[in-house]
């Protein structure tokens, strides 16, 4: 079976599909507003009824929220040996606010110069439907997938996805596939298709500074009493060294190097530092040393200090020595580091950095998550970045993400399963905004992205 | 003339005294609250009938606030040659809250036990009634005063003398004097005389920094962005050395050694720094390396941060990199160190010692004053120590204090006087608490005291 016959089956249903994605769009499926609960099930109902018409073993699954939807698919003869992936992407949308920025209504989704305007056009409709889609054009060009399929579809992703981990716990034999493809990320540009490989992992502190067991006044004691403020900037100060390199012992456990191509991928993207800086008034990276931005980001693990306070804040001067200072700090990870490993070597760190007569509390709430990496030389990452690059006649750009992406989390402890991530918004698609769009052409392409990618799948 | 039969003329009165304390004591002058707008016109017309009785030439002057008190006295045959002391005290006293935790009425004064309680028994009525009787005992013995004096005795002190600098300013002609003795501090224990010749000097500062023009977040630019807490803790962290020396360039100008004798004598002075520390539960001194905690206090200068404040500081965690961060900074300044000069070479050091991409502005109201400090060897100090050794039997301790007194600087700037600040209030004497008290050695020996230095002045 050639993947082009299914390429073209996908071309030649555009027009039905775009009307299929305008059916869901006008469903006003907001999931943080009670409201709009009704419409939520209703979005579950209509993705069943679909799969379910499509051959799918389809149903939506109550939970203490927003129904779930699970869908399965399995070929005649496939076996043990048949390849199973399971493809995520939510149904529910963001609310509105604010409606008078809108120039379109947010749920009469409208094709404007070849972009679909409307809440949830590319998060998250517009993106899960591109999967839905191209399983369809596989069905109707050969009358099968060409591998066994389980489809996730949840309904709270814009509300913290509260039911999320329970219904993966409770059904893991069921869930559990080879890998997971997470439909919910960008392209590099309009032209370049993308896998996000990297996620960095987060581990959060606070701590309490005490200097005296009260407030000082300065005249009174200011030369002896041991200020709070400076021994916790002390530690502050510590954290990095002059290259911006973190110094707490044993952090860099785990960090391992770029592989060379990547970073030879990387170098190539054109990526504007100096633009992607002077957007938020900087000049120039304050980062490690020897990165380039996009390493910093993407491959490379930070100390932060989110806020930090002590003594006196209000207007005028206050003579005071306080007696507490506080800070909160978070570290992004990545490759190996281990959150635990981490938070003890920063306790022991602070500890030692602190002045002869400060007492320093942690105060964090423990936990805190690695990094989701998958290796850039994956064969489901191969696969599928050699089959988005047959669609959109680019390479594929392998590329991090500087933040987390719960699913992937969860999707790694609980069922064991490694995430492609592969999207197809940009980031001026404004999800979370008036005026969200999705280009027609990130939908279609998409669509037969999503063909090859299974295509390739079953090789 | 022997002082000692003045002396004991100071004696012989001791009874009547006390009851002219007692009838100033009785009278609600507390200046704070309109309230008693009228016993603080009652106070000051008290003193000018006391003092006119005694030969004075007193008045109330009127101010927008409360009236101050002026009397000058001129012996007979007096030239330009005759010494001429002003003697400061202030009539005003504390509000009395709160009322259930005093023991006797607060305005109607009770002996008991060798101590006189009572609001305003120790600041400030009781010690400004030392150099009054003084005065009394002199011109009884001996038919006049041995110099010229002027009384200056406020009635604002309680409330920060807002009708002070103007008045000094529009009657500085009348009030310059030779020397000032300001009654308003403390002993150095109950049996050791004290005159305070170091009080520090204070600059202050605040700072805002920024790093990127908004909040981030710190998935999305953590690692390049600079963060503004990063950096102002880096400048914090620099402000001292390993041991705790000031790292400011120059900030050490001006800076006299502590003379040996002063030295010797703080050392003698069994000064537990232990408990000075423990009392507000810290161990150890942070302060200058190579100095005990008095000289610290009283002889060193400080650069200290009060406050410091940015990102997030509400419950929970934030990962966010924030556009700002403040901290408010105070210099306590000793011997000839220039205010002006210490702000301008902290802008310097903070500018020198921010991030590359960070951005520093002052926002401190300038000013600051320069510390008051008063030659150990002066001969007004010499002769007072002198003159109080001789009633008490001990050594006078010529100490200092970390904080500054007003009324020091305004005699300094706006009158070209030093001022001698001899005292004989207690640490336990519960100024501005409940249950204020004075112990009748102070009143008693006080009063003593002046017949002494008085009688020194005219040598």
């Amino acid at each position: 079976m050639s993947v082009e016959k299914v390429v073209g089956a996908a071309e030649g249903a555009f027009e039905a599909s775009l009307g299929r994605l305008m059916q869901l769009l006008r469903i006003p499926s907001i999931s943080t507003d009670p409201a709009y609960a009704e419409d939520c099930a209703k979005a579950a109902a209509w993705l069943v009824k679909e799969l379910s018409a499509l051959g799918f073993e389809a149903s939506s699954r109550a939970t203490p929220g927003r129904p779930m939807v699970v869908a399965h698919y399995t070929p005649k003869g496939a076996d043990a040996k048949t390849p199973h992936a399971l493809f995520y992407g939510h149904y529910d949308v963001q609310p509105v606010d604010p409606i008078e920025k809108w120039h379109t209504k947010p749920f009469e989704p409208v094709l404007k110069d070849g972009k679909l305007y409307g809440r949830g056009t590319a998060d998250d409709k517009g993106q899960l439907m591109t999967f839905v889609e191209a399983a369809r054009a596989w069905i109707a060009a050969t009358g099968s997938l060409p591998i066994k399929a389980t489809f996730l579809i949840e309904g709270e992703e814009e509300s913290g996805s509260p039911s999320l981990i329970p219904f993966l716990q409770a059904n893991k034999a069921e869930l559990s596939c080879d890998v997971a493809f997470v439909c919910d990320t960008n392209m590099w540009d309009e032209k370049t298709p993308a896998i996000t490989t990297r996620l960095r992992g987060l581990v959060h502190e606070e701590v309490e500074v005490t200097g005296p067991a009260i407030d000082l006044h300065s005249g009174m004691y200011g030369g002896p009493a041991t200020n709070p403020i400076r021994a916790l900037s002390g530690l502050v100060a510590a954290l990095h060294d002059k290259n911006s390199k973190v110094t707490i012992p044993g952090f860099y456990d785990g960090v391992a190097a770029l592989p060379k191509p990547t970073k030879k991928q990387w170098a190539s993207l054109k990526f504007s530092e100096k633009k992607f800086l002077s957007a938020v008034g900087l000049k120039s990276s304050a980062g490690e040393k020897g990165f380039s931005v996009l390493e910093q980001i993407w491959a490379r693990p930070t100390a932060e200090v989110n806020g930090m306070w002590g003594g006196y804040t209000g207007a005028g001067t206050k003579t005071v020595i306080p007696s507490k200072a506080f800070a909160k700090f978070t570290f992004r990870l990545v490759g190996k580091q281990n959150p635990q490993k981490i938070l003890k070597a920063f306790q022991a760190f602070a500890k030692k950095h602190m002045m002869k007569d400060a007492k320093i509390k942690f105060s964090g709430h423990g936990g805190g998550s690695p990094a989701s990496e998958i290796s850039e030389g994956n064969a489901y990452i191969q696969k599928s970045a050699a089959a988005l690059k047959a669609e959109w006649g680019r390479e594929t750009v392998l590329m991090g993400s500087g933040g987390s992406i719960p699913i992937v989390r969860s999707f790694k402890d609980i069922l064991g399963m490694d995430s492609v991530l592969v999207g197809f918004g940009l980031n001026d698609d404004a999800i979370h905004s008036p005026n969200e769009k999705y280009n027609l052409s990130s939908f279609q392409r998409g669509i037969k992205s999503w063909v090859r990618i299974i295509g390739a799948l079953a090789q």
